[in-house]
């Protein structure tokens, strides 16, 4: 293998598939990247893990096609540090690849492209259109609240639920839930509900390339993998298996009170009481919706205690809950809108915060039983 | 005890001391800094580890004179986010240190000052003035190359030399040497010579408060400690004992071969070499300096080859010479001119790097053996 190829793009395109690539394996090829020259002279780049993979294509003078397998951590660091733009990379019979740019030379051992794993052909596959900056928030707003553990694996990913003209997205982990809803036009005449379980993971790497300006994303669902295919990126992982939660019906739809608050304030002040909690003092933050329009925050450990206020809209009855605080702030952080809307029915039943206008996005958070003070 | 203060000011006072505070300590107060109001109705902070201490005072409201110790993290942490400007803090007898600010109330238990180890005092001291920038710079350029090792306690440490209207800063780590020199006017008449050693880690320490603005920075120097007096902060320290290296005999006079070479392009063709070498992968950078103007920089590890070049001017016979590539960078790192001189004398003899004009900073790294290719 001979080619000829542009360091810029090389750089941007190793730093993108390394994301793919496992840190420590069993099987050396897979902490390497795949090069391979493609029939229309250009070369391709692979980093897979098994679960995850990240592909791309960069420009290339393909001199003598052929494929090897670099280490993904040395040939990143070599390549974003090479002196000049033209880099040339030739690979002998024994894999021994040099990489010259400039005045710098660098020879290093490759793997044989026979080591390294097929990836996996997404066949019968629905074709969902959306743009970058709709998909990243849809992500960004559910991404949190996914399971970090395996005690119901097919709760470690976001649920795609496609019907009617909508696309919603839902994560739960048995103490809150996140959904967020889109209208959306589908390509296809099909009249029959879409639903898919994308791990966590494969998520949090497919955030990181999508473009805030508005490109085109292609989601590509087939049995038992997808493709995003993200500018000249593709991103294919396994689907999860498994009966998700029917989150339809775990929604209350009912409520006696209602807040309208400033998100900022309220993240402030329940940010100030939960300076008293550790990883080993762990409590509930207790919060007062009172009728005279004040939210009472506070927090009792062995440290000491903290009392916080601030005014907001109430209607309805006054109520006194506790909170995990982790997950009473995941959901507020990520509620995009500056003021939300806060709706509860009692002590027992989980808080709905949902924005001032629309439905994009909906969290519930469920509460932790309060020692009487 | 109870007075009110500004939050902004006191962010900046617990931020500082808090630097030299222990984060685990058998002596609780150890963990704390100490509030306590002056007799000029201001409040003193302080922060020490019985080796390091750091104090400042802040304007105040004293209503009632007294002193507590709090702890540094959760103090810290609930000052950094109170929400208004004016902070009253409130001390009851069984020292429950009461927090307030606008709508926020924080209750935590604080430790009796009586606790609290006294600092020590400077006796019988000499006072050195010098401006904030040339101090930091100094400290800069030789602090990378304290040992970080026990070995020799007194090279934990910068031996500070004052002689002949000359002030030295010099660092020896038994792999290379740092030495900074500036002229120093000094307040007093005495011809004698001053030394005396710093701990680095103190320095490191002073780094961070000194400003860039040219402010005055009086160093106050007793037989075991030293104070800094930087802005409204004062940072005392023990002094190191011991015989530290006699420097002067250690950096050779003469030399045979002399290069004149970009500084960072020379760090570059180092850095990238350096990329064959691991933590468990050590091998020496071997350096040509070639009578036709070239250096030839190369690595060989089991990862691979490396080969740079970069041109200088060369004057005297050739050296093929190796390095440790962490000594050699960091010396070129701190070298703040564009261009070095580097002068050789053979391949066994210490490389000295100094600047091109002046004598301002002198880097010593000793070469290490390199095997026949």
């Amino acid at each position: 293998m001979k080619i000829q190829c542009q360091k810029s793009q090389l750089v941007e395109a190793v730093s993108n598939v390394q994301r793919a690539v496992s840190s420590k394996s069993t099987l050396a090829a897979l902490e390497g990247i795949l090069l391979k020259t493609t029939t229309n002279g250009d070369l391709k780049l692979c980093g897979y893990d098994l679960e995850l993979g990240i592909t791309t294509v960069i420009e290339a003078q393909v001199d003598e096609p052929g494929e090897v397998v670099l280490s993904a951590r040395l040939f990143g660091d070599i390549v974003r540090r090479l002196p000049d733009e033209t880099v040339t990379i030739l690979v002998d019979e024994k894999m021994i690849t040099q990489i010259t740019c400039g005045p710098s030379e660098f020879s290093i051992v490759g793997i044989p492209s026979s080591e390294y794993p097929e990836l996996p052909s997404v066949e019968g596959a629905s074709s969902i259109d959306l743009t970058s900056p709709i998909l990243k928030s849809m992500i960004r707003q559910t991404l949190f609240a996914v399971a970090d553990t395996d005690a119901k694996p097919v709760h470690t990913g976001t649920l795609f639920n496609i019907e009617n003209g909508i696309i919603r997205l839902v994560s739960v982990d048995g103490y809150r839930l996140a959904m967020r809803t889109e209208m959306i036009n589908l390509k296809f005449e099909e009249e029959d509900e879409i639903r898919f379980v994308v791990p966590g993971k494969t998520l949090s790497e497919v955030i990181k390339l999508l473009p805030d300006q508005d490109e085109n994303v292609e989601i590509l669902v087939g049995r038992r993998h997808i493709i995003f295919k993200i500018e000249k990126y593709s991103v294919i992982s396994r689907l999860l298996e498994g009966e998700f939660l029917d989150y339809k019906a775990a929604i209350p739809a009912q409520f006696t009170t209602e807040v309208t608050v400033n998100t900022r304030n309220l993240i402030n002040s329940v940010e100030r009481v939960s300076l008293l909690i550790t990883d080993r003092l762990k409590s509930p933050v207790r919060c007062i919706f009172s009728e005279d329009g004040e939210i009472k925050i506070s927090c009792v450990t062995s440290i000491g205690k903290a009392n916080d206020e601030l005014s907001a809209q109430i209607t309805g009855p006054e109520v006194e809950i506790g909170f995990n605080n982790r997950y009473l702030l995941d959901a507020l952080r990520n509620a995009d809108t500056d003021e939300v809307k806060v709706q509860l029915t009692g002590p027992v039943s989980p808080m709905k915060i949902v924005p001032t206008q629309g439905d994009s996005f909906l969290f519930l958070v469920l509460p932790v039983r309060l020692k009487q003070e």
